[in-house]
């Protein structure tokens, strides 16, 4: 049965939507208009936060927390078809109470939409290095470092948090969520179409260039 | 015999709080205003000494150096009952010296009390969270990397202490010993109730969920 | 055959220079003139996405990305020699390409020079320690810990990045695609030459000492 | 034969005496009078550098790269005695050579002394603590986790330049090297010998707590 799977894929992404939205405010309230400490400090929580999550629930569900990954992995096999889209409706319900969640630790009106623009070809190429990026990351550790892909995972992010001018959101789930957030990590809500679009785009990408690049075959 | 485990959460403690109640006042010292570097160096620092401590004392006690934590370790019966007591007087006596020993460091009085206000609702849930999360932590974690607890906790720790609007005292010592100095990280004495209470609601929650989640039977 | 470390070896350094120009761009954007927290965040994620790519394509390649390391790798009979001149090629081509690639993402001009004067022989001497540092780490790291090698050269990076005064180039092909660009991490054309046989020098004293201390014979 | 052993800590400590110091005239230049990013830098700095050389080096010398360290580990018989001098000289002059390349990297003059005033009670408790918990970090690492003991010892370091008033030199000959250096590291040479007296205090107190808490039978 998969009530464990789908739980951890929700309750995961959940948290990992309360720490991405929570260090968000805390780092933009302290940082009094210093975006670049605001953002490392972002990024940090981030990923120490994603390597928790990760290693916590990765035996459960493989920790997906993230709609463009479960669909590669489906492509690829590795997710039975049938368990997708309980898959991306658990992250969706998850990441939008993780937002929740956050909002009410700092005292925050819980339902709110952002004004923060984030759209153009840059964003969305942007978007799209990503999340091919987090796809050949995945992959690839899955191949050559299993017991490591926790740690990957969250390294990759720290670094495309910066290396990225959209600051990789990388996962429709947490672009529809952090929609719902007037805050340092928001995004308008007219804007989620085109990031999703693009990480879709390049989910693909990562996952057609991994399944080469990272196949069993090395002498090929 | 158990005086070694004793001394253990003990020392382990002080030198925990050493840690916090320290690197927080080198921080709001060096820092001049900028909190968001302050909670930054008192993040990384926290992070990385609680990783040290944890690795060396885990084998000698569980490094708990937290009510909380052994608390519902006793109720799992993995803490023998009849060391609760000593465990938690140990772990308030060891908090408390290391706030002390802190003092001494940077030359400032001895004994002291906060005048922080951190009260009310959204603070509550914030350590109900935090701990909840830090035992979710620590249960999966002994589950699915139990070589890797203590990088768990320390990176969790890490997180927490920007994506809770409370900094994630998430530690009934902790939080008491913290009560007794007037600076970066103290908490004024008339606040600590709700701490507590918010804290073992969280720990009664999070030692229930990770029981369940991460129960030996995964096929539940 | 070879093509799947040649692309390895082209993708792994556009990957490299994506991350250490865009997060460059990013940090001078968001830290508004304080360069320590720009590239205290330029050296992190630079160091983070370094373990990632070594990790992935060293089992690919050994993810060189760096003609110093790949000529060094070659006269110690590690590299096929037919092979030396490809992998050269390749990492200069993707070097460019990722620095192609940062431009786009963040809405600039694809080709640019830079203006960032760095020469004279202090600059000369932290760029041959930076580099021979780096052979040490690798040599030393293949014979004593060869599963930790990403970490190491990852922290040895993020290390030198503030311990030399040049903020450690150390990397031919890095040098030369950092010529195009004028932004944080650019350096002038005109002092590409000075910084990339200071880098060779660094490079050959590296190979040799290490090749000495971290002989296989322990006991000469 | 010892004399990769001698060199390892020759070498050894100058290295990690160019990573102090170097990222401190750096963190210093950058962050332009906000000490608390250029401590920030300075440890993180040092936390890496020391991973990586205790990792390489460990294996030839032990990685020392401290005379207290050495003696501690003379008086529990795990260096040969009559390695006990050779030990101390050649970290010494590591340690200075350490620093002049740090300041020819840095184009400075290569001879200068300190005017960094470092003396007093609360400092001598600073290092004393600071070196105690070094001694117990090495002890108790090399017991319970001995792979990890480079991790280890530098997340130490990274916590006890902030927790400690005198950010933890812990170390004599570092102490020595840092009065020939008028930079951010620096120390007078007049307060020199309190520091190393404290340190050695605490280095016994730390070798005799950790002897009997980690030795080999936890039953006692």
């Amino acid at each position: 049965m998969s009530t464990k799977a789908y739980v951890a894929e929700g309750l995961g992404t959940a948290l990992l939507l309360a720490v991405v939205v929570g260090s968000g405010i805390m780092a933009q309230t302290l940082a009094a208009g210093n975006n670049a400490i605001a953002l490392l400090a972002n990024a940090l929580s981030t990923g120490a936060g994603l390597l928790v999550l990760i290693t916590l629930f990765g035996p459960l569900s493989g920790a997906h927390f993230n709609p463009a990954v479960s669909m590669v992995m489906a492509a690829r096999g590795e997710l039975p078809r049938a368990q997708l889209l309980p898959y991306l409706l658990w992250q969706c319900a998850g990441a939008v109470a993780g937002v929740l969640l956050a909002h009410a630790m700092f005292d925050l009106p819980l339902l709110q939409a952002s004004q923060h623009v984030r759209s153009g070809w840059p964003q969305w190429l942007a978007e799209a290095v990503a999340t091919a990026g987090l796809l050949l990351t995945i992959i690839g550790g899955v191949r050559h470092a299993r017991d490591k892909v926790p740690m990957l995972v969250a390294l990759y992010i720290v670094a495309a948090y910066w290396f990225t001018a959209s600051t990789s959101f990388a996962n429709p789930a947490v672009t529809l969520a952090r929609s719902l957030t007037d805050t340092f990590a928001g995004i308008a809500p007219v804007d989620v179409a085109g990031f999703v679009l693009a990480q879709l785009a390049g989910a693909a990408i990562g996952g057609v260039l991994g399944g080469w690049l990272f196949a069993g075959d090395d002498a090929a």
